[in-house]
């Protein structure tokens, strides 16, 4: 069946496949500290021109959010996020299961302002009882969001302005980073996330990789972070997997021509959409698009065409989200207009 | 450099990569769900023959053992295990970052004594300040075990009884499993493993797979289990990769092959090293063979070839270890022998 | 100086530090296993007409919270609070330190609706992705509220009867429930309490106890409470302490007398506030009385007299809270009446 | 029934309980802020001879060693133990379900020796693999220890410098501390400890308060430890309480009397149990004796006296603990020695 249920359906793009054949019976050293390991974290720096981030990989998503924030915070800190955060809803309580409480914000098509930020910091220190609750020890925000909205660069300093006035980091979750460079208009780059954020990942599995996500500390990593990592559950023994991945995505611009493909992709099917007269639940320039389909259509789209079903709209309307993805054909979207 | 440093230097057995490859682009649901994962749980079920076996797939064994032993336990119950097992050393405390407390016992050649467990158990229950200590609430056990050894049938009988009588589940790390099955004599088979443990995993890591481990629940797994994976940080987005992976080491036997190779090349090598006059640690059936080098040896030979410093064995001696894979050759054998 | 800060500024009422004078000398077994606390428990299975009820002493409020909660809750589950509930704000992240998360739901005057809670029930189990979600395991409720407001018997059995259909347990924080019991129109009484609760604590320490909560499980504990509460490091050596409280508190009716005096206090005090003109924030039955105070009034008599700040109510008003106790008298409030 | 079975089975000394009433009535500020434990604070500093020493007050001592080894630990880091520590044994797990690994070291007579620390300390170090394992991050030791032996300034002194070498914090238990302060060739002293410690705990429960620990940090409390007490669950709102009775116990020196009298009943019991050739399993000079009984004198003796079951000795002995404590008097060892 026809898929636009997500972007991780597929397995990994075939220049990562065919680099994971030509290094496989290399004797490589374990736990992340071999040659391809190495090689990527260069690649990385370069893309993100910040030659003193220090750089892991971690296997999953959920998995990189919980090593890294219980990590950057101390045992009395929490994280504030969105409400409609991954981590806040999405990660089975993952962040709590380590100790640590989501202070959950408003937020608007998914992102975090700046201002609620500064308020509840603000709100937080001026309240003479603080001490009794729990600090606000980092922001965490997702860029792309789970709407497929994005941060602008003007949004993203002044985010990452009040986190310096109040000395917590801000770590930014790009589990599909690669469709959030790759519009275009872009007005965030990575060097900007490396100048913006204290830590950010940069999602693999959802932009072409197997698994993985690469995790950029960009001033400094948490002290012993193997160790944490492990103690985790969360160090592989072949860390080979994770660097071969990120060395291929990152050589000749494959991450970012995965998020143009996907974007592109998007593009041509929202052109679709629109022409058909479709009611889009917001604008969204990557590679997530969310309409607001009549209940009788979501039922006879169903039954041709795999996508997520959101949220409910109205008694009638039910919003639904198509996502494209590295590997989303132009075939692919010529068969999904044929069916609208 | 010539490696027997360890059984997960290399990449995975080329069947693995190229069903990765023939599989690719197939659109798979996430997490688990996918047919190769349905298809690679019914061929253990097989290999077990218990066809009532819940089985799922991890990343690697620390946070396989992490994920099993939290969810098996109760919150104020901790978990039996050899001084030398691997949870109670080398996973950075992965355990007890979980709450639960590692109950070390003495052990032999690395593994635990069924009477050992029995009167640590009937200690416990005979104590009347025992609602203030940890309860004893699980049996964890290598086989091989971290010294290369194995359990007879007749031992893990013997420990399961012990558990039964206590009501606790047994549970056993399989990290190297394959190796464990695969020699001449071999006297504990799968089916064994499920009659006799509650848990138990099937390592691939070590066994030529890219990544992956499946634990093998015999009666029933814990409520929610992915649920409880995923607050771990452990469900992998793409499952279809292990998956796929354990669907091929469980077709035609690749398993148990990968195993037969690495016994049979550390059975060459242990001709080599007793034709020469070595000193054997103790003795081993699987694919770690540990000697007792001058530390002169010591320092010539480690300019050659990789192996693993085990531990001090006097002030002129060290217990080094060398291990073979499903990846060993046997010109790797020849090339070692040529260096002794 | 005057205060009518708070409900925990005096020592305890003079009954109990004459018991503890009487029994001092008594060679008691520890750890909650004398017989004063056997007698205390009898007592309040008796006010509580439940005699089934399994109860347990700890010493302290937030203490109570946490160990209830997690011994209730499956290691997935969260559990469901008003978003200002007093583990949702002033613990300082307890819950979450033992990793579960807080679900926090709309409130109105600090209570949350049946209709809320059962909302988001059914769209918990209705989201298809809910495995990836955090469990609502259990509701807790605070009676009074953190706003001095009552549930209705008839609140109270309608979320009670949500708990039920969602096979869920009820908690009931108790920490003022002395100022709840002892209004004149009082609709909800402990045997209430037993009946739509499946467990709730008796709060001592803002009730005239030097310290101490008795947590009421109206059913049946979690297995090994005593071994649990020791691992949260709540279990007293001199378990006597807490025993000779509450023995103390409910025998000739104390605690309820505790309670009214309060109760008594504050609608004097209340008559007072309105018949100056003051602006009440809220109505509440029990010993808390929130003011809107222009803030020259509230500079002026911050200088007088101890009152909690609450929050801001405009740029010229603020919310402010005036507790009565059980140690409050007729001159403190006449004195008070003076300075306003 | 006559009692030697712990040092905790009276209530409080007289003193204590008298400053409770007279203090009653005074409303103060909650959590620790009150004068009271302010004045405590200074009485101790000075009595440690460490004007810069930063102290709080705890309810009990699991608690306190929970809270205390969790805020000075990083989270990957565990805490040495002698393998008889109370941290080890007795306390239910509560330093593991904060997720801290307690490295049990060998003992002697209760007793961790430096030589085994800095041997432990040195072979992590010298341990390539270590970064996979647990951080020593502190040493804990008991002091009496739960044989009731104690360290000599000069053993102090040696485990002081190996933590001062290794750059980690040196923490004593001092659940009985007063019993070790007492004897009459006592060779280490309040100043001693503020000395060598990093942090110890001056034990009240045990000692004649109601309940209670006194926490000393000699150099610096981990940041925001009342927020960490909270979160913990362990921070009582009528901080008081603790307060007044630190005040009391380091007033007039009765914290020093406390235990004097308890090592002068001890002493004289000692000589009894001498004379009439009783076997003492170990020398001890604090308020514990230990035995060894014939299993029929224990029958009888257990029939007349409480006592503790300390372990079997062989097939017809026991080892049998006998503890005096603030509240012995002469008639207590008089009428026990009738029965001897």
């Amino acid at each position: 069946m026809l898929s636009f249920a997500n972007d991780y359906a597929e397995g990994a793009h075939e220049k990562i496949l065919q680099k994971l054949i030509d290094t496989n019976r290399e004797s490589l050293p374990g736990y992340g500290s071999d040659k391809y390991c190495e090689s990527a974290k260069n690649r990385i720096r370069e893309a993100c021109q910040c030659a003193e981030a220090e750089i892991y990989f971690l296997a999953g998503g959920t998995q990189t959010n919980q090593v890294v924030i219980d990590t950057l915070l101390a045992d009395y800190e929490g994280v504030i996020a969105a409400k409609t955060g991954h981590i806040s809803v999405h990660e089975a309580g993952a962040i709590e299961y380590t100790g640590h409480k989501v202070l959950e914000l408003p937020q608007k098509e998914g992102k975090l302002l700046a201002e609620e930020v500064e308020s509840y910091l603000a709100g937080f220190y001026g309240d003479v009882t603080h001490e009794h609750m729990v600090f606000p020890g980092m922001v965490y925000i997702t860029h792309p969001t789970e709407y497929g909205t994005l941060y602008t660069k003007r949004e993203l300093q002044e985010i990452s302005g009040v986190c310096a006035r109040y000395n917590i980091p801000l770590y930014l979750d790009g589990a599909r980073l690669g469709y959030g460079l790759a519009g275009e208009r872009i007005d965030v780059t990575l060097p900007d996330l490396a100048a913006y954020c204290d830590a950010f990942y940069i999602g693999g599995t959802k932009v072409g990789a197997l698994c993985g996500e690469a995790v950029v500390f960009t001033r400094n990593a948490p002290r012993y972070f193997m160790t944490r990592v492990k103690q985790h559950g969360a160090l592989l023994a072949k860390g080979r997997l994770l660097g071969i991945q990120f060395d291929t995505l990152f050589t000749d611009n494959l991450y970012l021509e995965n998020g143009r493909n996907a974007v592109r992709m998007a593009n041509m099917l929202r052109k679709v959409f629109a022409d058909k007269g479709y009611s889009f639940y917001l604008e969204t320039p990557t590679n997530q698009i969310f309409i607001v389909l009549e209940n009788e259509q979501l039922e006879r789209l169903g039954n041709e065409v795999l996508f997520d079903i959101w949220e409910k709209y109205d008694e009638s309307h039910t919003v639904v989200r198509f996502a494209t993805s590295w590997a989303t054909s132009e075939q692919d979207v010529a068969a999904l207009a044929a069916l609208l």
